[in-house]
């Protein structure tokens, strides 16, 4: 591992933790700018209170994802779909301040309820959060934000008897690496597993 | 959310969040015991140092995998193929004490290169990894389990030219909410992403 060149270890430790949860991230900074970005590392952290992870990566001050979450609190969590997964992957290159990756790549500013920050219109399955703490990740520089979910939205017909929503019927895309996208077709849905002597 | 009933919440919220990395964890305990858990939380920390974590629950002291891994540092990641997923499910279960989840669902130990925690000998994708630090997350009592890449392995036909990981041809599964599992099908590999005006 070591003797790897720096992208080619890059994509080996990125891709072999396996597939992945894709979200566009959106935020609004305090100027008003809005932002969208691709992250692949969110996480569950707990369903009572009702909690997530994600981990952003060090970057300048300013008007990106980290920045506007520390001011504002308010970010939201939006799937993909594959009729925009190329314009979702876009949103992974570096943007000048002041560009906002909607309007460039072609995808649209979503307001709902008041919620600060932007939704992604074209996304069938969206998710307000409100930043709960934010933890320095001593060993690499990167940020772990914690957020509350204060938003839930998914097609009703996605939405499952017991709780749980149908993430294909939802048209939901999962990656890996940083670069390759995939949907996905269900092996099966399983009962609580029980210990059995 | 807050009037949902609690499975039904639970659900929700560990369907909503999206497609996940989904791994069996091999641990042995000091007094020799081995042991298998699912995991649907593992995230990737970064590339270099070559780190990654993953959500445990809390639990009682023991030989468990929060307890063998804070006792013992070593543990390890393995990917789930369709042929054995079934079998994967059932190591979610609460097993008791001194009854190993390999034998009693009929996967098999593999040890390597004298590392100290099992593998599972049907896994296409084995990682070995140790443990770098253990972060309580103050607001649901769940531990962050950071751990440092020291073992890798996979099929020398998934790996490809750029130095990623083809998980389709790995035959990975993937997962959503606590019981629901999947295979892939790409839609594309893209091309790193740069802004233009």
């Amino acid at each position: 591992m070591e003797k790897l060149e720096r992208r080619h270890r890059g994509n080996l430790i990125n891709s072999i933790e396996g597939f992945k949860s894709l979200v566009l991230v959106g935020t609004k900074s305090p100027q008003g700018n809005t932002n969208l970005a691709t992250f692949n590392s969110l996480f569950h952290l707990g369903a009572d209170p009702a909690l997530c992870g994600m981990i952003i990566r060090p970057n300048e001050e300013g008007e990106n994802t980290l920045g506007n979450i520390l001011s504002t609190k308010y970010y939201t969590l939006n799937h993909v779909r594959p009729a925009f997964y190329q314009q979702a992957h876009q949103c992974s290159a570096k943007y000048p301040q002041g560009v906002s990756e909607f309007a460039h790549v072609g995808l649209n500013e979503q307001w709902r309820n008041d919620f600060f920050a932007p939704f992604v219109q074209e996304s069938y399955i969206k998710m307000g959060c409100e930043l709960v703490e934010s933890v320095d990740i001593r060993h690499n520089g990167t940020t772990m934000i914690i957020g509350k979910f204060i938003y839930l939205e998914a097609p009703q017909e996605c939405v499952l008897e017991d709780g749980s929503i149908d993430l294909e019927k939802a048209e939901s895309v999962t990656c890996s690496g940083l670069d390759t996208y995939y949907t996905t077709q269900q092996l099966g849905k399983l009962a609580y597993a029980k210990y059995n002597p």
